[in-house]
């Protein structure tokens, strides 16, 4: 590979457009070509508008490059996007009509019909729907997103199991990390010593979207998990990394193919064969992106969370239920896996399946589309 | 009233043991006569012996005590128990064949079918149980216990609803305080930062605790309640204060006497309406034993742990659960109502059924009997 | 007292302004008469315009007033004002020009030279500088400030050895909590498991306030102590109370009045037996301003912060220093003593003086006049 | 290199034994060949005695190792020591006896006078004192100890400043990191929310060892530096990283070199240009031990820590102080450059040195002899 694709970052000063920068340096396919924020921050370097908050240093060269305006004209074609949801309702369809991949973390059209909303282990297939989308046919550009951050780590866990012997209920509770809320995002005077049992929207948002991410793709649609899934979201005083305690009743209408009840066993062999990904050499893909800790008391935010570079799930303590079939637990990196690196695994999906245009032009001036190209 | 019951207290330097002398700090019926510990403590005075650690001042009188040997002679007739389960299981049937009222904490003998498991408000009845015992007959001795910490909060929500509609299945996801381990309990680099998804032995205990206190006493022994359970315990970085997020399905075994369902407004007043205690002027009882707060966001522990001194549970966020029928979030303080104010409230409804005997002698050096006789 | 003084609270919904609250629910002298704040939630009940965020209820009353604009028409004669110092540059003065008593806690105007910056226990004779206020003059109004709250435990801590012993060089660094900055005030990403080594002004603002407060009155303005002073401002994860680790040198233009070297029992004796408002029955006066903690790892804020109930500030591990004579740490409750109380305390303290005028009217409609007449 | 030096590793399963795990995987001059623990642990596989804490996983290799009594025979000639205080007090010298390097990162005998205490960018020339045990000529064996972790990071920033200008006065106080206290350490009941202002010992740590490492190596002996310093010492609830606020006054013994007044430039100069290792090649040397953060809010523990893999230290906020001279904080690792990096990088001047005899065999059964030639 000669080059690599030019990248944008719409709310590139935000918390997971910091993770962005981190992980995409010294990628091996992406650059970072153009980074754009709210006028606050338009025209001044990187450095100046963003308030840097992660334990890496700001590389030299993001540091330097200037904040521009959140239009496209200048854009590069590939734009990764992690805004609020209200503004991302108005900008997203922006850069797809004027013929940009916007790849996207924001929840504004992770539920719309025509949107995929895409875990590369799970579903995707799912990024046919493109096709769907009037952008698509005018000017090349699409939407794709990514699942909120408590939805991918569940969703990871369960569908090994569903595929092999069919879930029909989903219990869920999380113990969210501040970091999920963005920065400022929790004052620490409300979770110092506390836990809020609430998040706004986020329990309807983990219901919906993990039965869409377990749907399957039936002619321009995608038909959801028949399933039924309940969730209560609690945020508590951890840095980073989501843990769930999930219980779920096996079964539904798919039906256990074993002819006998399932088992530990089966459950434990269910999560360590699952290699979805295996032999496609996407950058940002963990080995194994179900691990299970068998020490009774994990996993652990501090301790696991950064298992395959944040980008793998680490699942633990199962054990018969009481209520449904099974429970047990659920740790994923909520700004790698639950965010900034679930939209580059997608765009890395995108890119082995040819689904990434070449930019006009690369950061450094030279031409992105025979750097592209060189790639594909 | 003239005098006070003497209180001796096993486990006195203990979290629980100092939760005790602080709430028994003025206490219209008790007072402390006889303080115990481990032999290690034995023979200092309290302030010596115990590295005091809540933030009201310990009593200059306690701090002037003499611990006392863990043994009988010379122990009042009352003794308020919060030991280790494997040090209970040997003491407290000593003390109870010495003639002692042994009203514990521990969880050594909570499940034992002669043993009452009692939380005033939901089962004072099951205290009936006390005359299945040896003791009882020979010595006049016998054994009480209360819950958990973390199954007090759950119960106290849930029996509102079960009284009113039955409740068929139980789920719970508890993040736990900290305190409730003890001290010094959980080492910090375990929990800064962090959730511990694990608490040796606490989810069985949630489990089998629920059905007992919720159980019905038929002849000699509980049944106890025909339901499904099944507990999800984490520890987080809080001081004091369980969080609960709960799932229920009503009906079951008692039915649902509306012939309507059973909507938010019938939960909201089961809660408000519950009033087990009202008239019988127990000293710790609160006004409101479960309170609903209604903003989005609560309860927090911060906020809401000292409802009632400690003694209210909170509940707050009721809603329909997509799975079972109705979910909510409890919140208790897990080191008053969960703990040292649990075990004095069954010595309140104790005393004010007559079965605590006078002592032998007053701490003052006045004639306990005397004084026991003149509260009853 | 058949009546009391009407107060009006300007930032009433800030995080100072609900302490005020909090503290003036059964104040003997004080009642509160008028709420304001911003524009944002100005005409709006107090418990829709403030999110409460203390563990006492809010007063059902106060819940129900309606928040007024920040204007001096309409608002009574007494006025505490915790707003930010660009906020209370402009309206202070206004408040004071109409006749009001402005008793703040803004930083504004603590430096100026005719405004008095009062400790009760420490220097009650500065009030004195009101009389230099062209607006005492004109309409009767005038503007008294308390200190931040990190420079007041220090200075209680220093008053009884300056006056005793004279204090020629102070060193002081700080690790405070979070409540200091107010709400939102600091993001829970930024201190989670952190130390923030820099709290903007703090140090310059404890620098020299420290040095007025200890300050004499002379003629129409105050002389500084003449000593020099270094403060290391931190915050730290913690919610309520701040730490300092002082170390001092003795002697100074006062000199050493004892004629042999000071020692540790006479820096206890000076704290002890410092008690300069005895008899004076101030409501929220501490009987004992400054408590000394013997255990060898106090004060600590969780377990000392609401000594006093919160205005008495602790100090402990007093012994010498290697570089100057004797070193300490001091523990005070920041929002409490640290803000909230002092304007309270100042309040009581004029209203012992006969400073503060009765208001045109009480909140409940009996005539303030009275109300206060009565009083005084 | 064709072999590495064998190591063993005395307090294997502590808190800095596993730090000493984490940074010897893929060490490119040493391995470990052997691990000893308390009689508890003895015989268990490693991963049976230890409860790894580390967020890197356990080496594969190093949790199949059978843990060793704390005895010489069988030990390697290389012992990296972290064990308590009144167990290296005895242990230690029976190692060093034995004819082994033992380098200790134990308090035991820090102080001891013909014992190096040594930071390699320091004061690597007191590793001459090695020459004053009597094990070196009996045995061959010797004791190097380093720092508290406390004092080296103090010690790093303060060298640059000394060497050039000279350091009269020293004030230091700590913000520390719990796992500075081992593990378990400081119970979570006692930290959260909370400040200890209080660690037994540490602040006579800090102030001896400061003086000695800034010492001179005068015949037989070190000469303290001769200045006064005091330290204030206090427990944050922070997972890793010590901030410290320090002042000095410059000049003193050596003078000011530069015939006019010392200026911050000069003092940054002096930190920028402070690589006493340069062109030594020591595997975990930092290229720039002492990073100066621009920032005004930094440096911070959870986001500077990690500086130079934990090897580099700190320091920001440079300004002038109001009692001394200048004023600034320093942040280092305190369980990496503080505690197992300062031991590791101790070894590495040592074999650097030519200090290091090769072990009689190397852990996989080749001769650890040829190994070692090899290298050196």
């Amino acid at each position: 590979m000669k080059g690599k694709y030019p990248i944008g970052i719409l709310g590139a000063t935000g918390a997971v457009g910091q993770r962005y920068i981190q992980l995409l340096e010294n990628h091996p396919w992406f650059e970072i070509a153009w980074l754009a924020a709210s006028d606050r921050s338009s025209g001044k370097p990187y450095a100046e508008a963003a308030k840097w908050r992660l334990d890496t240093p700001l590389p030299e060269r993001v540091a330097r490059m200037v904040v521009s305006p959140a239009e496209p004209e200048g854009a590069p074609k590939i734009v990764f996007s992690s805004v609020d949801a209200a503004i991302a309702r108005e900008m997203e369809p922006k850069f797809a009509n004027a013929g940009c991949a916007v790849i996207s973390n924001s929840s504004a059209y992770r539920m719309a019909a025509n949107v995929p909303l895409v875990i590369p282990e799970i579903n995707a297939d799912h990024l046919h729907l493109i096709e769907e989308q009037p952008s698509r046919r005018d000017s090349g550009g699409y939407l794709v997103t990514n699942p909120n951050c408590s939805t991918i780590g569940l969703v990871l866990a369960l569908k090994p199991i569903e595929e092999r012997f069919g879930i029909e209920q989903i219990f869920v509770t999380t113990l969210q990390a501040v970091s999920g809320a963005g920065y400022p995002g929790v004052p620490s005077m409300d979770i110092l010593g506390n836990v809020i049992p609430y998040i706004a929207s986020e329990e309807e948002k983990m219901e919906a979207e993990t039965l869409k991410l377990l749907g399957k793709l039936e002619g321009h649609s995608v038909t959801p998990l028949a399933a039924r899934v309940t969730a209560h979201c609690n945020r508590v005083a951890v840095e980073d990394g989501h843990i769930e305690s999930v219980s779920i009743k096996l079964g539904g209408k798919l039906g256990n193919k074993l002819g006998r009840p399932v088992t530990r066993e089966d459950i434990l062999a269910a999560w360590a064969e699952f290699r979805p990904l295996a032999g496609q050499d996407l950058p940002s893909a963990p080995a194994q992106p179900v691990e299970f800790a068998a020490q009774p008391d994990r996993p652990q935010p501090r301790l696991d969370r950064n298992r395959g570079k944040g980008m793998a799930v680490t699942v633990g303590r199962l054990r018969p239920c009481g209520v449904l079939d099974w429970k047990f637990t659920v740790l994923s990196h909520n700004t790698i896996r639950g965010a900034a690196g679930a939209t580059i695994l997608n765009a890395e999906l995108l890119a082995s399946l040819g689904k990434l245009e070449p930019g006009p032009s690369r950061w450094d001036g030279e031409p992105a589309a025979a750097a592209a190209t060189a790639h594909v």
